[in-house]
């Protein structure tokens, strides 16, 4: 039998929960140890086989894990350690501000590639699943526009700007594509639209005893960039409802592309998630993804790479020859 | 400016002018020859700059062409084809005779490291894109199930029976997913499901004149293997209602999995296509991978290869840079 592949995870965040139930899921990967800045101690973990350690011990580890997984933010934590980690591992991390990119993937590839490790970045459903849509939607059909819609989706940003009105106890926020405009992209016109005609804004609101709801909800619809110019819906629920039935973190999307080939023909081209839980399901991707980093680095493909650098054989566990029979 | 990559076409029917369309939206591919086994005068061609040359005579343009698309049928075309041109050329096919995909595969890889060529097979929507995310899905979400639904779509083979039913003058037949089938396994509550509880049968039947239809719906609704276990439909028209709402060739389907992580968190991937022209949309395809051939060939990543080996950036017309800039 092959030797699993052995797994670090840094960082014990929702995304690192997410990955650790991942891994158990697999049964060619093997999670070695979890590294944190907290006291390893105080982790709390339901599987005592399950090794803690310090983020400062990580080094120690260097010939005991192929890959590690990163599951900080994008805000703080990875632009410090994925160049850091990379010096050391194999990495994955889900790096996702979009716009600072291309200055990440220099500094990691930097290190990559004088350490001689493969780093790959920004993986995940958005960057990543998307992405992967967006550039082979665009390659195939050229003569197109491609559309991406998020949610039905709980906006961190979004619900702590309702939570800060006043007269708000608590507070959720879910960004739901438009009917209307998801329609009209499935049927091949390429519309013209903007953010908020692709999108709605339900807020469900927890009021300050005896606050005044319709004046609250009229402050949150014509809150400036985060509501005013958005279709917005304001529910008001007790503290009790919001625990039950929003406690959970969907999200999900649609990448849509509506091109034409030959003489005008529509081809309409699909890709979606559905998610009840969104850091699992990122946790699940860079997990997977975790398999390509191990096989790109045995193949001494060093350096920072992106899902677009990915074959999508590298991250099945299955072989060549089963994918081939059972999946073509 | 870099140089366009020299494309040559071998077949003519109904894929080898998609290709020669899809070649047309792009600006990094050269058209230079098609190839053909009728006289090439014979070819009618609105475009007189595109050469047409008797495909015996493919072995001259060997250092004028950096790829071939082979646009023959899988059924006696392609697996003679395949191995005779990866021997002179980088070459994409279409392939697509599931069962014999692994002695394809051998027969080609063969010819094609023996010649230090790059032969990607089995490119399309399915096998092709299909393929990808049924894979890409297996291997994020283990613990699930994939559902691959066809249509709305034209079947040949279905079309040919009911047109060889005694009393229909013409006709055709489309392959309609389910609804309630989708809504099920969208819903992630991964149900069994048969290929016929998974699509139900449309026809639009042009009865020779005095036949009786209630007989020949009856003939039709009970034909064994075709339509008996299905939930059939069948409609009667005139044969210039045919011709007008049912001579383009549709399809499409979906490729969905649903999955579970954590503590039973649902998470749905799916992905779906709604074509007005399959063989414009797989020659659309074939294009865009004929790319990755010539820069897997580059690279001297010789041998019979597969959408599962194919990163997705090697398929973009974009330099690496602008996908990660732009569309990550």
């Amino acid at each position: 039998m092959e030797s699993k592949i052995r797994i670090g995870i840094v960082g014990y965040g929702n995304l690192g929960k997410g990955a650790v139930a991942a891994i158990r899921q697999t049964t060619d990967l093997e999670l070695v140890a979890i590294f944190t800045r907290r006291e390893p101690e105080s982790l709390n973990l339901d599987d005592s086989s399950i090794q803690v350690a310090h983020i400062s011990d990580a080094a120690d580890y260097k010939d005991k894990i192929d890959v590690m997984l990163l599951c900080g933010g994008s805000a703080h934590d990875l632009p410090e350690q994925t160049p850091h980690f990379a010096s050391l591992f194999n990495t994955v991390d889900s790096f996702d501000t979009h716009a600072k990119i291309p200055e990440f993937y220099k500094a990691v590839n930097e290190v990559a590639v004088k350490h001689n490790t493969t780093a790959i970045i920004s993986v995940g459903w958005d960057p990543g699943l998307f992405s992967i849509n967006r550039v082979m939607a665009d390659a195939i059909l050229p003569n197109g526009e491609n559309y991406t819609f998020w949610g039905k989706g709980l906006s961190q940003g979004h619900s702590d700007a309702v939570r800060r009105v006043e007269g708000v106890k608590n507070g959720v926020q879910y960004t739901i594509p438009a009917d209307a405009a998801i329609e009209k992209v499935r049927s091949g016109q390429n519309p013209e639209l903007t953010t908020a005609e692709k999108h709605r804004r339900v807020c469900y609101i927890v009021p300050d005893e005896g606050a005044d709801q319709a004046a609250l909800e009229n402050e949150i619809k014509t809150m400036p960039n985060y509501f005013a110019d958005y279709d917005t819906e304001v529910n008001f629920i007790t503290e009790e409802e919001l625990k039950r039935d929003h406690s959970k973190a969907p999200h999900g999307g649609f990448v849509i592309r509506g091109g034409n080939t030959g003489d005008g023909n529509k081809q309409i081209f699909e890709f979606s998630l559905k998610l009840d839980s969104n850091p699992e399901f990122t946790a699940s991707v860079l997990v997977a993804y975790a398999r390509a980093a191990h096989r790109l680095s045995q193949e001494k493909q060093y350096g920072a790479k992106t899902v677009y650098d990915v074959a999508p054989g590298y991250i099945s566990p299955r072989s060549a020859e089963e994918l081939r029979k059972d999946f073509l």
